[in-house]
């Protein structure tokens, strides 16, 4: 995903989306650059690595990223739970743990990055054909309290934003790591 | 800050703000409610501990995120740079390093909460009395390209949740060392 960054510190208009969808995609959009930024250039050892043992490593936050917004899909433009077929095949994803480290390692940094962008397209594909109206839409969500389809992908790059801090973090503890082990 | 969970999971109108105001408040609401989350119950000493010798401790997150809401006050309100009193002021908290680290340190959970509830009232108030449109409102920003206040105020939200993904590794490592210690 190539992104023009004359764009990406404004929250406004954007070609094929309507008013508030514009506002979300601009977010997203900006949020996404910040963790193509933190990943750039990143080998399968790196991707790879755990600060300890239960950890989550940096190939296991983006695959997470991108089963995230599997799911929100799932949840909020088809308006159902996840079949079991589904549930099985993004579980290692979203639940990360065991499961999760074993799903993802060994993976070159494309893969990952591949998986992300499909999602993402799936999701500006929608975005584009919703009108405004559609964010504002509620459901039961949490605790038993109403939320709506804008907080729902808003939650969906607050979670990315989340793990993007953890990243930057990890890439810093692995780095500190290896200067150690040079001495 | 109390906040009603029966509107946590809304991007919707709020009282007292613009349409668009509304939106920005909403997600402003939610991120403040997971960091309180996050922070909730810590003592002084989890507030204080770093999990290396140059990392930021809790303590120094949650002050780094006032004095980050406090210059997006100056920059966007008030449309200046700060003055060498106030960037004296906030060196610690934006710049952290050493001199966050000398700063932040033996101060109770208290102490950060209410200098974040301090600056949150004071955003608050002044976003009621603004019009949509100033959120619209562009200058240069970085790299030299055009950020608008949205942008802005998108980007003090977004750090947070950053630094709240840091503040939940931060606990994990920290107990996780505290276990091994008690074996």
């Amino acid at each position: 995903m190539v992104l023009d960054r004359s764009q990406l510190f404004l929250i406004d208009e954007k070609e094929g989306f309507g008013p508030t969808f514009s506002h979300l995609v601009s977010m997203m959009n900006y949020v996404r650059s910040t963790t193509l930024e933190a990943v750039e250039g990143l080998t399968i050892e790196e991707l790879d690595f755990l600060i300890h043992d239960g950890a989550n490593s940096i190939g296991m936050l983006l695959a997470h990223m991108a089963a995230v917004e599997r799911i929100y899909q799932i949840v909020t433009f088809e308006k159902r739970d996840p079949t079991a077929e589904e549930e099985e095949a993004l579980a290692a994803g979203l639940d990360l743990g065991e499961k999760g480290k074993a799903a993802f390692n060994g993976f070159p940094l494309e893969h990952y990055l591949a998986d992300l962008e499909a999602e993402r397209e799936d999701t500006y594909r929608k975005f584009g054909i919703l009108s405004d109206d559609w964010l504002f839409e509620q459901t039961d969500w949490w605790w038993g309290e109403p939320g709506n389809n804008y907080f729902k992908w808003f939650h969906v790059f607050e979670d990315e934003i989340n793990h993007r801090g953890q990243i930057r973090m990890i890439k810093k503890i692995h780095s500190l790591q290896k200067e150690h082990l040079a001495k």
